[in-house]
């Protein structure tokens, strides 16, 4: 997608120079001018041992920013390699929400471990997320937000944010709780600059609320945020208040939910962390999976051909627009699908536009059938004299065409009615469907107009 | 992908009540409750004339707001049915990213004729912002930012942004400018209420920048606002700071990528506004396109089977498998192109990587190869008795998939290395390629195991 030119990566010989003569202070200096996201990415480019030596330079709260920016298994190796005391630092360091997706990816005597080291306080708080499923609101949260109690006026609220605020990731929002902990409104940082000092929080704050259940999932956090332009949204269970959503978790999720669903429509079964560092077996048993399916639809179209074989006997130039036909079929259908697929992940099209939809793709599939069908008569006309089987080939094509952008536009918004997710109706699926459906067409069309018996 | 329950859609009965008895106090009242967001999609289920009494019951920055949240059709429809005056005062009103990208949808007469009644200072604004390509970061930022001259102090600033925050979008960076208007320094608002007021911003501003070009291609753009986690960049060209691009952009931005790659790895063609508001001719138009490419390459399989049809003639039972080959084989490299394709898309797989990935892909098509083979084998014992036509399937089944498997994983790199999308390598291109290679591969084991001549 992008080109990024990640400026720390042009340095990197220097680095390596001044680690090499041990300038500890000056690498220090260098590091700071860099974003955490920079740090991490010119990290990887070092052995073990000197990323553990440069990663011990920075001071905790800068090594944790760093640490938050590196991928999972960066994370494992380098907690794996730092003393002990560090360790239980940068765990304590740690955003909430970055804290729990690691120890997610951890097996669970590990956790326990750690849970061990870490602060009671940011221990007890990692439980209580750890119970949350990982793909929703609550799984995904942070518990570190600006609040205030209800009552104060907004420069107590302004004195209190200046107290919380360095170690807060967001601070534009503060919401205002009761003494049950629970949320009564939310106050902007630009209210409170733009407010009377002396005026109560309650008077400035908003109660029209836009919340997350804290059990909702988390493509619809992502829709949520993404609708309402908010720079984060509260979570709650049963009206307290649990934490929040920002929108840079958001991106993720999308970018999560985007790759998954390539992956879906593409069969190519699940996605992990990075497809670098997964291993060629697992995913080689993930996709077989998939492709077994089909081999074991595709298992038709054998015993369909072996009951029109007369028909191949008699005429064998009926043989040579079999791969056309199915091909341009498959094609067809994977173009409606695609644009289904991506229409309801989107909600361009919803479940009640169904009629609409299919009533439009039959339009478009007439259309697109009548284009192919003169093109393939024509070729039909070049490579076969047979006028019977060239007018075959043609009208195959038409009907081929319409049915299989009917069924690849219809299959996706049925799949989501009955609640499964519509990228299921992948490329490959489609395609076997039409193929087998092609076959049928086509020898039927055949037998009727050749006169075949 | 979300199920969203929009609460204001459950109160459109009570709506239309209040409009048939004129009740307008009310009505506005009621809309003050929700979001922009809320009205504009409820605004939907009303007949035009309905909208415009509706509109025009809000204040003008609340409908301007309203306005920002339709979509493009209703727009354009809503600002043909309003009168002139509010007219003009919804263009001033709106958000010069907003504007621009309403502008770039209408023709130029009508964009001259909206330039002319809106506030002269506006209209410049809209002229400049009109220069640039809409799919760069100039055709995305907003031109309304905080700013402060370098020199100030925190106190100054904050009095400042406390006369300019009511009109801005984003008030959370103030970036400091030097008399040229060169950026010099941002300082987040944060920062601000942390710093002593007498300090100097010079002194509390931040200086090593992340800065976007005005040309940068918006794909880009959205990856290093994802990659830093800021909530706005600024965009610069020559030094001059020029305007930002905001979180949010972000999230449109990846989501319009993402479709435009969905409906490229489909050979879908063109996604423009709503697929439900687009003529089924356009999109046939598109996907015919496509279609007709691969036609023209299928005519090859034709040519194959032509040649090769003293084998079929000789073996008629050949012929039973070739779909199951075809599919498979298309099936395969799908997987494998919608892996890369993806993972070019978020940086997981690099263009350097195409060594290491080719070979991983080279194992896992031979792993799948094998699985499918040996139940391709008992398929076609099953099927067919002749030992020689199921060996050859089998082999077949073999070779196509590692075939498929690495070009599925060769071309979308290859593309992207010509700088070409990688997401043209859409399903059916590959699955036609496999194809065509598919069929030469059959029958030349087919010739040599079956002794064909």
């Amino acid at each position: 997608m992008a080109k990024e030119i990640s400026r720390m990566l042009l340095i990197i010989p220097e680095i390596k120079e001044l680690l090499s003569q041990n300038r500890k202070d000056e690498l220090k200096d260098l590091f700071y001018e860099y974003e955490p996201v920079e740090v991490a990415e010119a990290l990887k480019e070092f052995t073990l041992k000197d990323r553990v030596i440069l990663f011990s330079l920075c001071d905790i709260d800068f090594a944790a920013d760093i640490f938050e920016k590196m991928d999972k298994d960066n994370q494992l190796t380098l907690l794996g390699a730092i003393d002990e005391r560090r360790k239980s630092d940068i765990l304590d360091e740690l955003a909430p929400d970055e804290r729990v997706d690691l120890f997610e990816e951890m097996p669970e005597e590990m956790v326990a471990r750690f849970l061990d080291i870490m602060e009671k306080e940011k221990a007890r708080d990692a439980r209580e997320l750890l119970k949350y499923e990982p793909s929703t609101a609550g799984g995904r949260m942070t518990t570190d937000f600006a609040q205030v109690q209800e009552g104060l006026t907004v420069e107590e609220t302004l004195g209190n944010l200046r107290k919380t605020a360095k170690g807060l990731e967001m601070v534009y929002y503060v919401y205002v709780l009761d003494k049950d902990n629970k949320l009564v409104g939310v106050v902007s940082l630009k209210d409170l600059i733009l407010a009377e000092p002396k005026e109560r929080i309650n008077k400035v704050m908003h109660t029209k609320l836009i919340t997350i259940p804290v059990d909702m999932d988390q493509e619809t956090v992502a829709e949520e945020i993404a609708k309402y332009d908010f720079m984060a949204l509260p979570v709650v269970d049963n009206g307290k208040m649990k934490g929040i959503i920002t929108v840079d978790d958001v991106i993720d999720v999308i970018r999560e939910e985007n790759t998954e669903d390539m992956y879906k429509f593409g069969a190519a079964g699940r996605h992990r962390e990075n497809y670098m560092s997964m291993k060629p077996s697992f995913i080689a048993k993930h996709r077989v999976l998939y492709l077994t399916i089909f081999v074991l639809m595709d298992f038709f179209s054998g015993m369909i051909l072996k009951n029109y074989s007369f028909a191949l006997n008699s005429v064998v130039a009926l043989a040579f627009f079999i791969p056309l036909l199915m091909d341009t079929g498959g094609n067809a259908g994977t173009q409606a699908a695609s644009v289904m697929v991506r229409g309801l992940a989107t909600g361009e099209v919803r479940i009640k536009d169904i009629w609409n939809v299919v009533r439009k793709e039959f339009i478009i599939g007439i259309m697109i059938g009548v284009v192919l069908g003169l093109i393939a008569l024509i070729r039909a006309l070049i490579l076969q004299k047979n006028p019977g089987v060239t007018l075959t080939v043609g009208l195959t094509m038409i009907v081929t065409v319409t049915i299989a952008t009917c069924l690849g536009s219809f299959l996706p918004i049925v799949f989501k009615r009955l609640g499964f997710d519509p990228a299921l109706i992948s490329g490959p699926l489609i395609t076997t469907i039409v193929d087998i459906t092609c076959l049928i067409i086509y020898f039927e069309i055949a037998i009727h107009l050749l006169g075949i018996v």
